[in-house]
């Protein structure tokens, strides 16, 4: 876990947002944290070559449980049993909400690029060709993912850009946050 | 759930394979089942059209929680809570082992094609790109994926064709294998 981000410049971060997220009645919620996501987020993005895993939840007793989760893999024992998996772990920084994650973004340089997925379509949509040759050309990104039945239309006011939903031939659009992350990321940064 | 799949012509399907797989160790072990495995991998499926997902454990226990899980979102609380779901669980078909997964797969037509992924470098490598060619040309294939820290070396003596690792510019291997079962499925038969 690290306060923030170092000053490189061409990199991508990764926000997991719990609030404000719509759940299954499109009414805006708060969702818990779900221990899967962590890891395999942390792994993706370690696999991808993220620089920032975010976990944005205002509920201090999710945050607590994060830092457990983290901590337990960082310096307990899941270090030593699994040195990989502390590796990917090194990227979560915990966060209250938006605001102190557009604070955190812009600390160490200029504000990034904030672009969004979605499972419905949206204005301001950029193609995944279009938004990876953004950042090989050096372009900082944050990618912000919506836990629940995906971010509330009020957390889309500071995004910059929306990429288009995944899928296949058919227009079944229920991916896990964690499987859509993984996409995103392959998609963005993956090689092969 | 369903018995077996029907005869179309250009299809995938994917298998989790719980035995034998490695441990941590290099030990040939039996994995438990994950929830999120058989969910995950459920929604990626049907976003992707695959056909069936075979769960393949020879432990009964673990075949009747799997069955469990499954019916709950097919006929229990959860097929009424979310349809999505139940859609996306109606692929699974539960299996003992790779003789009756062969079985299965050629049970109603030729032979599918075999690939398996590794996250170590194999012989016999096929590119995702001339993968998806084939399947575009209507081959049927079956995708293996191993828990655990991979499919064992017994495991790939059925296997006609590998696929590469998945990853960024660094050499960190670790995903999830939800991650790796969707990216596979987004490389060959995604859109977008």
């Amino acid at each position: 876990m690290t306060e923030k981000g170092d000053c490189r410049a061409g990199h991508v971060d990764v926000a997991l947002i719990h609030y404000p997220v719509y759940n299954k009645n499109q009414e805006i919620i708060g969702s818990a944290v779900t221990n899967l996501d962590i890891h395999d987020i942390a792994r993706a993005g370690r696999t991808f070559g993220i620089r920032n895993f975010y976990i944005v939840t205002p509920y201090q007793d999710q945050q607590r449980l994060v830092g457990e989760i983290v901590g337990h893999w960082q310096d307990g024992y899941g270090a030593r049993y699994n040195a990989d998996r502390k590796e990917a772990l090194a990227s979560v920084v915990i966060c209250d909400d938006l605001q102190s994650l557009y604070a955190l973004a812009t600390a160490d340089g200029p504000r990034p690029l904030v672009a969004a997925t979605s499972a419905r379509q949206q204005a301001r949509t950029i193609t995944f060709s279009a938004m990876r040759e953004r950042i090989e050309q050096g372009s900082r990104v944050l990618l912000l993912f919506g836990t629940g039945w995906g971010l509330a239309e009020e957390a889309l006011t500071g995004v910059d850009l929306m990429l288009p939903p995944i899928g296949g031939q058919g227009d079944y659009r229920h991916l896990s946050v964690r499987s859509a992350v993984a996409i995103v990321l392959d998609r963005l940064l993956g090689i092969g």
